[in-house]
């Protein structure tokens, strides 16, 4: 972790400071154009360059290589998505959203503090959240699903915040499993304080993880950010107790939109702590669940084919286009193929075709084996 | 109450002795021929006829004369289809259901206990049931939902067993409200013996009521046709607590299938006597709700007249057929005007043109009105 940094890791170091946060279109450009052109546009400070005017007040905040440094020496380290730990499948879903405002994008790269790989980590992930006036109920309950999640393998994610959250992260940990703590500050800032210890302890068996620079301080819009990558690094999300009014359901709602599962834990209909929970279920937004096990079955149907999903794959098939047809058009009958074959079938420059196949894989289309990439 | 039953009653008190529960087949034979013929036919125990063969066993047991009079010095009588006070719209559903068995059918006739007009409690009911095993918290909740729903004039209708069923009574007693017991015996036997207090006091301000004749003692079977009671004469069914098997289960199945809202009431997942209720709001057999504003808000559904009602509205008349289709043509496009007049316009007997009619209004197309009947 303590080699020196790459240019273009510097560069998105750079990014991530001036920018603060998500946006669609300075991810756009950097796809069209590259990472180091548009470090290079934005520190110029061209007038006549958009990105440079819009965050030409940062533009001079060049700490990358000092924020890689001092990061690294207690062993955190940016991800981004050069990375082969960027976790790109669950960031698929933003590409669908059409109603997003610029920063409801997927996070430029992410700041982690921890040595477990971020992509590993997230394969198997369940966001467990809710209020922080938990309950005594609540709290036993969130570690019964999160510690007997943890033990069979899924990485609990959470948001390190008082009540469901803590009683998530400290469960997993309890077992010896994986969590996921994303923070709405800095890595190297320890929020909330009193969880100093606790995110230590993620740090040495899972992650602790943040969009925002070292050094970035919590705010209002960041905590709604943050819940937005909860959802997203969550194959579902679990509110265990949640007020009417809840940061719980801003976290669910995002989980909808990326169209993964959302669970809610009942209670008694006389705890304020169930309120948010009971609307969900009763609105249609969320699934009552009551142990992992239900978890386990709701984000398994994911991964499920059925009838259902057959009627829906044949139907997705039709709409296939541009590189995603072309790529699948390439594929044999049967048998299995490498990226290059595919190339070399489609006529397609090789990276067009590695940036198709994860999302063929998403919809169903194709799966990736030992032996290289096969239809399904 | 103490006048000399006549002969049509006579027929209906004997035809419920000697069929013991409700039969879709005797009914429809006492639609076509009369009660006091279809009586007549299985009292002479003619081995051709259908009915005399099936009920021979039984069709000495001519305690009619007696029942009527024992039960009417205490207070009870027999509501027949022929009286006014006969829920005759709350029977409609069974006449759509077309996988029910024989037996499966609206009662033939109804004992009651108690003054109170049996349509009159029946056109704002609820029904409210639950484990007889409730927690403290089920018995909490039943009574805070039982006792706000009657205070605001619903009539409240259970079982009378032990737990949730009479914490619901109880707590409509206890704000002066009104409620039905319908029991799966005679409303002569006070079942369970404990409950032979609250029983009466049932009988002073709503009704004890049962489809089988004074003298029954309860049986398995007779619950369950028992529940199907519960759920027909409410327009809409609440089950607090439930276990994972549970007869308010039974009673839920019976709601839906006659067309009505089913609600359940979440409870702590670590609690057993929740985990039927919990099972039903996860598998969308029953909807989420915490207070009688819920519950009104769903029953109050069925009255409503939204822009999804109005779809179905204009799917339904394409599907309307026979009398309803008939008597529907010969209204006029504006105001009020009497079975007569439409007898005469549709061609068809006035007692046909009155049973369709509310058929028509319950579907949403007619409505009665202080001058008449008139399109919706």
């Amino acid at each position: 972790m303590n080699e020196k940094p790459d240019e273009r890791r510097l560069a998105w170091a750079y990014l991530s400071t001036v920018a603060q946060g998500a946006s669609r279109s300075l991810s756009a450009a950097i796809d069209a154009c590259g990472v180091l052109e548009v470090a290079a546009a934005i520190r110029s400070g061209s007038p006549r360059d958009e990105f440079a005017s819009r965050y030409a007040v940062r533009a001079h905040l060049d700490t990358a290589a000092d924020d890689l440094e001092r990061l690294g020496r207690v062993g955190g380290r940016l991800v981004t998505p050069d990375d082969d730990e960027w976790p790109a499948w669950q960031m698929l879903g933003f590409g669908t959203l059409d109603t997003a405002t610029d920063a409801e994008g997927p996070p430029l790269a992410l700041w982690v503090w921890g040595s477990r790989r971020l992509d590993e980590l997230a394969e198997r992930a369940v966001g467990i959240v809710g209020t922080r006036a938990a309950s005594g109920y609540g709290e036993h309950v969130t570690a019964e699903i999160s510690g007997d999640l943890a033990a069979d393998g899924w990485t609990v994610v959470s948001g390190a915040a008082f009540g469901v959250d803590a009683a998530a992260h400290r469960a997993a940990l309890g077992v010896g499993g994986a969590t996921v703590a994303i923070l709405a500050c800095g890595v190297d800032r320890a929020y909330p304080a009193a969880h100093t210890t606790m995110l230590r302890r993620i740090s040495e068996s899972g992650l602790v993880v943040s969009e925002y620079p070292p050094g970035t301080t919590p705010a209002r819009y960041r905590f709604l950010a943050r819940n937005r990558l909860i959802a997203a690094l969550s194959g579902g999300t679990v509110v265990v107790e949640a007020g009417w009014r809840s940061g719980a359901r801003n976290t669910a709602a995002w989980a909808r939109r990326l169209g993964r599962p959302v669970m809610a834990v009942p209670g008694p209909v006389t705890s304020a702590a169930s309120q948010g929970c009971h609307r969900m279920i009763r609105e249609g937004e969320a699934r009552l669940i009551g142990t992992a096990r239900d978890v386990v079955d709701e984000c398994g149907k994911l991964l499920e084919r059925d009838d259902d999903r057959d009627a829906h794959f044949t139907r997705a098939l039709d709409g296939l286009s541009g590189d995603m047809a072309m790529v699948y058009e390439a594929f044999p009958g049967t048998g299995n193929c490498s990226p290059t074959d595919l190339a070399e079938s489609a006529g397609l420059p090789a990276d067009r075709v590695r940036a198709a196949l994860p999302m063929l894989e998403l919809e169903g289309f194709v799966e990736s084996t030992d032996g290289g990439w096969r239809r399904t």
